[in-house]
This record gives C-alpha cells, sequence and structure tokens, in this order.
C-alpha cells in the first residue's frame, strides 16, 4: 500500500452509471474500488479498468449493513489508501400504487436507496474531516424533487438523500468537503432500458437517452471544481426529454 | 356502532398539536380517535373531549408496526366508524453532526416519522378510495423542503413524509380524496419549547411561537375545503419568525 | 368619512376573482374599494354589493401609472378610511413562442401583472406600517413556479409577483403587516373559460374548474389567520386537476 | 467574413465574469463578441483577447433597446458569423426597502436585468433555430430563487430571467438549442467587492469568494456538454458560503 494514490469509492456499481463513473476516475490516475452486493459481477468492471491500465478492486458488501460498511471503509482506508472521492450510486426505481404498496418494499427502497447513503457518506465522511478534503457525490434523481402519482416509496428515498446531501454540504463544506448531488432525469442507456422500454431506448439514436459515460463526465468535473466556486446541484437530461 | 358518524383519527395525538387538532375536529361533531405509543398518557385528552361534550377514543399503537396499524385501522372502522379525516402528527426533531449520527437513531427517526405516516395513511386510503372521500393530512416542517447542517436523519424523515404526500396527493385527488401537507416553520407552544428554549418561549408573549389552536384551525380549514379548490400545501410561522 | 371603517382595496376587480373577493370581504363589514382601468365596468359590482347591505366604491384607475396609484391610495385613505387589507389580483395569461413574443407584450404583461403590484403594494405598505397593521395578498398561478414552453412572458411576470410577496414577506412580517401569496392552479368558472375553453368548463359540473367564492374564501382565511400562525403561500387545484 | 466562424456573444462583459466568460471561449477558438453599454470600456478586454492570439469584437450597445439588439445581432450574424453561444450576464444588484424602492429605480434594475436578456436571446434564438443549434447562458443569483427582505426589485429581476431561462428550455430544447441558467450565489472577486466589501475581499485568500475565470469555466462546460446530458440549472459558491 501506498498512501500517495488516491482512491475514488463508487457505492452501487453494478449499473452502467457506477460503473462508468468508476473507469471515468480511473482514467484520472484515481485507484477505483468498487462494490456491490455480489462480488462475482464486478469482475469485469474491475477487469476493465485494469485492462485500459489502471487500478480498481472489487468488494461484495451489503451497503445497508453498518457493520459490513464501517469494515470495508477501514479496508480501504488502510489497505488500499485515503479515499479522496466517494460516489454513491444505489437507486431503487420500482414504481407502485400507494393502495397496493407493502411495507416490505417501501422499506427495503429506502434502505437501499437513502440508508445505505446515509450510512457509507458517514463512514467516508469521518475520514475525510480528518484530512480536511475529499467530494462526496450522490446520484439522484426527478424524484428527489416531486412525488408522481404511484412513487411514494422511491420519491421518499430520493428526497432522503437529497436532503442528506443538502444537510452534509451545508455541515462539511466549511471543512473543505465538498458534497454535490446530480440530479438525472431521463432514461439510461443501460440493458434495462433496452429490455424493458424498447421505445425509449430506440431514441438512443437521435440521443435521447443518457450515456453513463457523459453522467460520468459530469461526476469527475464537480470533483474538479475548484473551491471557490462549488455546485451543490445539477441537472441532467437530454435534448428533448419534456420536462 | 353508527355508521352516520364522522371519524378523525390523529396519528401522534401526544403533543399539544396533535391533541389540538384531535379536539378541534370533536367540535365539529367528529369523532376524535386519538393514538401514541403508551394510551395511559392520552386518558387527559379523551377526558376532555369528553367533558366538552365530544366522543373520543385513545388507541395505544405502535405506529411503526404494520400489522398493529392494520387492526387499529380495521377496529376502528369497524368498530367505531368510517376515517373521514387523518391526520399523521408524529415528529422526531433530533439534530446531530453527521459524524456523530448513529444508524439506529438515523433509521429510528425515519421510522417514526416517515414509515408510520406511510404505513398509517396507506391503511386509511385503502378504505377511504372504497368511498371515494376523504382527508388526508400530514404534518410537515421546514426540515422538509431543506436540509440543514446538522438535521439529516430529520431533514430525511420530513422530506420523505412530504414526498409522500406529494405522490398520494397526485394518485388519489382524482379519486376525490384530499391529501395536503403543511409545513410548520417556528416553536410550538409546548411543555418541551417552555422547558429547554426558555428565551424561545419568551416570544409568547408577542406571539412569536405557534398556538396549536391555532395550528388546528388550519387542518380543520383544509378538510372544509370544496373539491373545485383544494390546497397541496400552507406553510405557518409566526409574523416574526425569520425565514 | 368615519375612521372605524376598515377598507379592503382590490385592484383588479375586473375578473371573476377580484370582484368575489371584494364581496367576501363586504360581507364581513369590510368598505369595499375596487379598481379596475375604466369605471364604468365596476359599476355592477358596486351595485351588487351594495344591494347586499354592503358598502363599495369603484375607481377608474390605471394601475400601472405611479401618480394614479399615489393619487387613488392617498383618497382612500383620506376620503374613505384605512386600508386594511390589498389585494393585488391582475393577470395577463397570454402564451406566445419565445421567438414570436414582442418587445412591447413582453412589457405589457410585465407591466401589469407585476410593475403595477409593485406601485401599489407599495403605497399601501407605506401606510400600513404607519400603522403596524394590515395585510397583502397576492394572486399567483403556476406560472410563478414554473416557466413552461410558451410562457416566459406571463412566467417572468408571475415569478416576478412571488419575488416581491417573498421580499415583502420577510421585511413587513416583524413590522406585523401579513404579505401572502395565492397560487391559482387550474381554470377558474369565468365568461372568458366558458366562452374560450368549452371542454374546459363542461368540467365545471364535477368540480373541476375553481368557482371564484371559493378562492375568495381562501383570502378572507388568510386575511383572519392570527399572528402566530401566518400561512405566507398556499395553492388551490381543483381536486382531479393533473399537477 | 468566414462562415466556419464560430462565435460567443456576451451580452454584459462589462464585468469581471463577462470579461473571463469572453477569454474562456475565445481561448477555445471562438470569436468573442462582446458588448456593454460604453464601447470604450470594452477595448482592454478586446485587447487582452487579442494580445492572446484570439479574435474579439466589442460594440457599444445599449440591450435595453429592441432596435439596437436587433441591429446589434444582425450585424454579428452577417459581418462576423453565426452566433453558436450566448450568454446573458447583465446584474443590476441594487437592494432598497419595498418602502423606498421608486418605480424608477424598480423598472431599471428589471430592465437591465431581465428585459435586455429577452431582447437578446429571443433575438439570438431566432437565428439558432434556423441552424438548429446553439447555447444560451444566463447568469442567475440566489435571489432568482428566493426573494430576500430589501431586494424585491434585483429578486424579480432574477426571478424573471430564470423563469425566460425555464420556458426557453423547454421550448427550445427539443430544436437541440441548450439553454441553461447558472445562480451564483456568494461574492465574485471584483473591484467592486475590493472597494466596498473589504471584510469580504480579505477571504480571498482562503478561495472564499468567486474567481471570475472559474465562473467562466463552468459556462463553457455547460456549452461543451453532449446533448443526451444537458444541464439547465447548476449554482456556485464558496465552499465556506453559508446558504
Amino acid at each position: 500500500m501506498t498512501h500517495n494514490k488516491k482512491i475514488v469509492l463508487v457505492v452501487g456499481a453494478g449499473d452502467a452509471t457506477g460503473g462508468a463513473i468508476a473507469k471515468r476516475f480511473a482514467r484520472e490516475g484515481y485507484v477505483a474500488c468498487v462494490t456491490r452486493r455480489s462480488a462475482d459481477k464486478l469482475q469485469p468492471l474491475v477487469d476493465s479498468i485494469q485492462l485500459a491500465g489502471g487500478e480498481a478492486h472489487g468488494f461484495a458488501c451489503d451497503a445497508r449493513k453498518e457493520e459490513d460498511v464501517i469494515a470495508l471503509i477501514e479496508h480501504i482506508e488502510t489497505e488500499v489508501g485515503p479515499i479522496e472521492a466517494f460516489v454513491f450510486n444505489i437507486g431503487a426505481n420500482v414504481p407502485c400504487s400507494i393502495l397496493e404498496e407493502t411495507a416490505r418494499k417501501y422499506f427495503k427502497i429506502w434502505e437501499m436507496a437513502c440508508f445505505s447513503g446515509f450510512l457509507n457518506a458517514r463512514e467516508v465522511a469521518k475520514r475525510m474531516v480528518t484530512r480536511n478534503r475529499g467530494t462526496i457525490l450522490f446520484t439522484g434523481a426527478t424524484a428527489g424533487l416531486r412525488g408522481a402519482a404511484g412513487f411514494a416509496a422511491f420519491a421518499g428515498a430520493k428526497h432522503g438523500i437529497r436532503a442528506l446531501a443538502q444537510s452534509m454540504a451545508r455541515e462539511l463544506g466549511p471543512r473543505n468537503i465538498h458534497v454535490a448531488h446530480i440530479v438525472v432525469d431521463g432514461a439510461i442507456d443501460t440493458d434495462f432500458i433496452r429490455d424493458n422500454f424498447p421505445q425509449k431506448y430506440a431514441l438512443k439514436d437521435e440521443d435521447g437517452i443518457l450515456n453513463p459515460e457523459h453522467i460520468a463526465d459530469n461526476y469527475w468535473y464537480l470533483h474538479s471544481q475548484p473551491r471557490d466556486a462549488w455546485t451543490f446541484e445539477l441537472d441532467l437530461r437530454p435534448w428533448n426529454e419534456p420536462w
């Protein structure tokens, strides 16, 4: 282990966006630590970063379990290096009528998309304040700004993440930690959209769905901002997306 | 039991506001069903409503336990009468640095101030849609709009409640159910404020803290609005409150 | 003239809403002073209030002309009585593509729906601060919160009115003047809607358009709020309005 | 004139920010057309860009006069080249109690900071839609989101600009024109701040005021975003700015 490494930790690197963010930071020389629940699915991402000449480590971690999260951050900080940038990218966009929503699902969505964000961001922040530096980035959604019909659970979790980001930004900004919230508004180019929303996916030809690499550029951009001009929030949507 | 009774259910009637709301509806002829975790603390409220000639029932209920909530709503609907108005009034304003916030407390605050709101509102909504009528009111806070430093947990819960209210309003409005969210911004005239914030409490003499009865008037007002002109959200603050 | 009269001044009493507000306050014993550009169109409203036993005065006033506004407020204050409540209710909802919008129209819409609100509210506020009491109410619209395609001019004016209301509320609240902003979201039961949007108007049978009298009730309600629990903003929309 | 030039037009290039934006685009090969009311004050900026090997043209233009604006855009489009990016950067942050605000000042602030934005953006948009490409950027402020006490006029103008930006974004986005709004929240490193707010200016040593060049980087960044992931709004504030 060498301490002059800079680490980016991406929690929720299972989807296209998380993976693209990890690659983007790796391309800039960061060691990418990526997590999702099962490690095997991380291997292709780790391989891809290493193949491109970068350093990457995949960790299986249940981001909702406090002990696991504490152990993971401790492990990374002592065995890999100081976490310079942290990205929380777990979503759970599962619509449901409020009349049918189960307590279990409402809880699970919050636990995945909000509570685990709190756990991981808190653990990372504890380290960052000792160094007076760092960046904490949360993937948000339009549901974080507005609760649409049929989205009570998802909107609740995303509102919670935005509240967390705002509160952390106000507390940790003056300690030189840059906290930001990215509002992704639109379908992303993923297998999920391709398989389930073919009409939406067809917009890809005219740039009508978000390219994960372009999303990732914004995370890197936010991380790179000098501290006299930090952005807390920006939105991202395709040019032809109605809003 | 007679079915021409109209019921108001106030979940979280432990504090001054919940009690005042129950009394306000009782004064208009509603049967007040009030809940909090321990029943004995409800007795003074129930007595007070009955003494004034109203009907009131106190129920001990852990609003966070799905089975308890389901059983309570079922009991009220079959044994007392149809719930015409529902008020969710559980708060949990416990500030803490994000660096010190425990997973347990972050979870508890959400469970009390958001999850139990979902559970109760869903159960009530299921009944209301069968009758195509009803009012669902959520007590909100400024923390539901903005996450201040040191309030990640409370702001998260209050953001979640607001997302729930918005989502339910958009889904249930067209089914003739009026969902609204009241943003209380300022200290309320309670024992808690008197004992812990004496300087704030001293503002009472110049109407500088909110009178629970005046808050309650707004809940009744919202419930009384004709359906061609429903309010989703209003804020309440003392005249001299900075904002 | 007797100074124990209480005056409500409604600027923009030409439409159904302004008229209904004037009547509502007159019913509560207020002397209704109502203005619009041409006096003759005010006569039916004045007659109607007087017929119901109230006192009303109609004034032709170009609300965009500073000298006229100053003279009008001076006249009312010295000849009729102190303005206790002021309502600004001039709209100008004229959509247009940004590519076709003329400078003249963009300016006119702002002048009518925003600048005249500033002029009148300022003049009234100057009097109210000398008495340390009063209510100032602005009719807003969803366009005050969001600029839709084709509504740059109207949204600009309505955003401006909301900014004015917020700024005045923050400055004048601590001087015991209640400033509030009412967001009307939906079609109102007017001749204009009947003649131009018959499909919308047909929703009247199911309470799908706003009844001006119900809107007016909210203005009275806001004016009546005790000062420990003032509302700055509330929205109004029909139960089945999508939002 | 050659049509393979790309033009950036910065209206309001009098201050540090407008100048920095012009230089930033010039560095990327854009021809910088810069305007302010009097041409002579533009010369240092034009010289500076040319000295660095760029191309720049200064134009005296009263941005509030429709004919002048039409003539200017026509001149640039025919004599210099197609406007690829347009930046509106005129501010007018002059606080005043609502009780003292003059009609003249309220109007002037709006005319400078909002109306001229409409005029220039409309003229530019008319050209851009014929080419189905272009970027339109508005400098906003926190006053565009919230009307503070004493800022009715400035907040009104900035709210109006934000409404304009939103409306244009929604109408012109689907025509491949990227409209964005930058919320600058904090003091900028300018002579004005240095001379009038020395305490604020002293924060410069710890990056506590915004560097115009860093602001400019964000304008370039927004212009460079691929169209599948456009940002409509981002905020910029120093790390230690309270908000």
